[in-house]
């Protein structure tokens, strides 16, 4: 997307109806609002409605604080689930990484490119190993020890500490940790975990190596929001190599690595730029 | 796309402004169309707004046949390029051939599946080869001998019976001659062909042979719009396939085969769902 | 590969030890066969040998019928298992459909190609509608109605069929019935399923609607051969291709179409060319 | 592959005749050679033979350092091309760079990984920009100021540098000058360059403006051994991404960073693993 300062996004869902696309542009219109990008879709089956519509604010005559107000009338209309979000805003993210370093790596280079809408003003981990990294970037580094005694004290200590830092949204880039349904519910559908395997299959741990055991000619990473249920969350990206019967457990655990990195960055893409909505457990991705 | 019996597609360009999608969208909601899928984008470097909107003709208060009258006030208004058609309507489409089957093996299955929107009333070729294929279709198989002193003739004869047939589009599905510059401008952004290399790199004959002997790791398909400049017309859609230093170049035309089925077939999908807009000798899908 | 008649392809595999190439290699100079192909792999975990190698016959010193008595004598001394074959012999195969024509028109276009090395004397159906195909390309279509209480007998009906037509090998082409214990044993590791889901996920029935529920972004098919586990036989290939939230599970079965064609084709032309050996419920493909 | 340290590859060429590999595998058992890895190419147009066998020293009779006089008896009498050379010796390698940071962040995080069997012990660039990268692995990196009149003097120095450092391999890592026909001709097959399109489309400079004024669908890269002709040398691997429409040559820029990122550390990869062996510019890839 070309311009991405002072740029609104509107995330918008409802019942499907007549003239809900007009409504919303002429709401724009009235108040000099030039579309950036619109993307709809309409769930046939499901009767709902979606939109994902960008509009410049540089000659928009709302301020960005009033346009909530404002637009609630007309999502009332329409009983809409929405958002109104300036690009770029809002999206403090923590990341969560154990031992594997590929996806803080890739997390942290992605994060110093000037395209980057994501703000990373805190790294947690339940190992002390990549705080080196970290440091590269200046970002704080906090180091849990966490035991199966001690994980929903360690838990509460690490709430505290995002609502500290205001974070919005998490990225377990490869956290060896499941979290807790309380924590889980805290951050629904903002907690972006990028799993070694083509869900379904392969759930759990120790993906490759279920992979090697049955013998599967293609590996895969996948992108989805945690939800209490275990890798069940709603899929935001998947993506794939070939292997074969020459590869071992460590040759597809490293030819991974380049597979999650790529699933990740993509998803968190997507996630900056406001492009993912979730209903009943499935994503519509405006990519 | 869900529905796709009395639905109305419009295809329209102009310069990018504001309320464009306002004003389109008041139109369809005055007279009860329900939008099935809307598409937009703005290319920001020309300045340029293009738009594919699919819309429900059952409760639609205009006959079909009227919506250009009514419809044109409108793009009056944005000085625009537009286009409205039934989808389904306007398809006929002349398939031509040489001697290679594959392509027209798979158009041939195509055309047959329920969801295909295309008419195929009449094959053309320079062979008398695949007559048979066309006749368990029962789509009749037009020979034209051609060599170089017959070419400009014949293509007046060919371009009879297009008339005859009322042919909208062509397909060049591996057809083996160059046509004329005369005949290319009769069907503007309406013959497609697919060229058996990833253009722009090895135009023109042999492109396997070229790909061979350059050793390149994958060889590629690209189906374009025709123009009088051979191979350099607007490209719709193109796909690869990895290749080794074991592939000859037979293995590479072995290969291929699947590469230009599959791009061909995806090309005409989009055309036949008015899902390809030209500008300056690119192309927008909508896909 | 350039040569494919007068070729002989040896299979071998054994336990991992000094001078099993160097003791082949030599048999095969001392009668002076000239090595078209060589490939071969060692699974260190497993300490298992595997080769496959194809050589010209053309001047090769052992008439084809007695190389099995010669070889035998090497093969003993690894305690290998091994097969030498005649590359294109001994791959009569039947193809079982249903409804569905997809597969079987690719099959059949497939073989009529001058690389095709299957023979295909045989087409067996749970269902008459195909039978126009068969036709088309003079093939035996043979219908068996079957139901819950005949499913045996007309197995047995069909296994005699499949001897009077001397078949090696059997290929579901979207064959929906599932085949006894019984049935699969007779052709174990001969019988080539594809199956419409990227394996292990969504093993069993209605696999794209699965797909769909679950909302992946890639379906894939898998080749394979079966086993009386259901989908849970010795990987052959697989392949994949993106879908997004756009994509009806309708959509997804017609996407699904073409790569279920490809990877069946292609697992085909491995077999065919002798370069699948199973080990373990896992397959070394010298692709 | 498992194995990689005490490990001996010999890569060979020579006219295709009976008895090589029995000749080469002779002399690994008669000295209780292991073999590890083996892959053999006939390229049936030029009858020429190509070979790659990787074997274990562990219980090898012949040290190291004699292997090659022993050898070369054998390769005398094939008028063989051939080298022997230890897994993980002399790849010692100098990553030259300008000012695009990607490619150098992945080949020094490709490097601290424990598999890597390259050295990099110097980084040089005619700009400052990416000095802090190298120091974050304690790298030397030299700048050489480069401008139309010093260009070969600079690269004097810059030889002389390489010789000092020991250096055998030389990577492009998106360094943006033209090195001269002399220095190129010291390092002949030896430097490995990373090009930002799909070759042989888009030689030269700015490709992704190119392939956008061009509206292809999908844009690639290539990585190649540098010639003295621009951007023809031997290709080693390609890959691609797919664009459309929406993507601005800024989008193409961006995207084709983890293009190039993954085109060049397979190649290296490769190269480090000696995979590749070129043939009339051509590589044979034993991937």
């Amino acid at each position: 997307m070309a311009k991405t300062n002072n740029v609104a996004v509107l995330m918008f869902a409802c019942r499907d109806q007549l003239g809900i696309i007009n409504t919303i542009t002429s709401f724009l219109l009235k108040y000099q609002g030039n579309i950036i990008e619109l993307d709809q879709y309409v769930d046939s089956n499901e009767n709902v409605f979606f939109l994902r519509l960008a509009w410049d604010l540089d000659k928009f005559q709302i301020p960005f604080e009033d346009i909530d107000k404002t637009f609630s009338v007309i999502a009332k209309k329409f009983d809409a689930y929405w958002r109104v979000k300036l690009l770029g805003s809002d999206i403090k993210t923590a990341v969560f990484v154990s031992k594997f370093d590929h996806c803080l790596h890739e997390i942290l280079w992605y994060y110093q490119q000037k395209e980057c809408l994501i703000k990373i003003p805190l790294i947690i981990s339940n190992h002390p190993d990549l705080e080196y990294l970290a440091k590269q970037y200046n970002i704080p580094y906090v180091f849990f020890e966490i035991n199966e005694s001690n994980k929903l004290s360690q838990e509460q200590k690490q709430l505290k500490l995002l609502e500290e830092y205001e974070i919005n949204n998490i990225v377990l880039a490869r956290y060896m940790q499941i979290l807790s349904k309380e924590f889980v519910e805290k951050f629904s559908n903002k907690i972006i975990n990028i799993h070694h395997s083509f869900l379904p299959a392969f759930v759990g741990s120790n993906p490759y190596k279920k992979a090697y055991q049955r013998g599967v000619k293609i590996i895969g990473a996948t992108s989805h929001y945690v939800t209490s249920d275990l890798d069940a969350g709603p899929i935001i990206d998947q993506d794939i190599i070939r292997v074969s019967h020459k590869d071992s457990v460590e040759d597809m655990i490293r030819k991974g690595k380049d597979l999650e990195r790529r699933v990740l960055i993509r998803s968190l893409t997507y996630y900056a730029e406001r492009r993912v909505l979730v209903f009943r457990n499935k994503t519509v991705v405006f990519a």
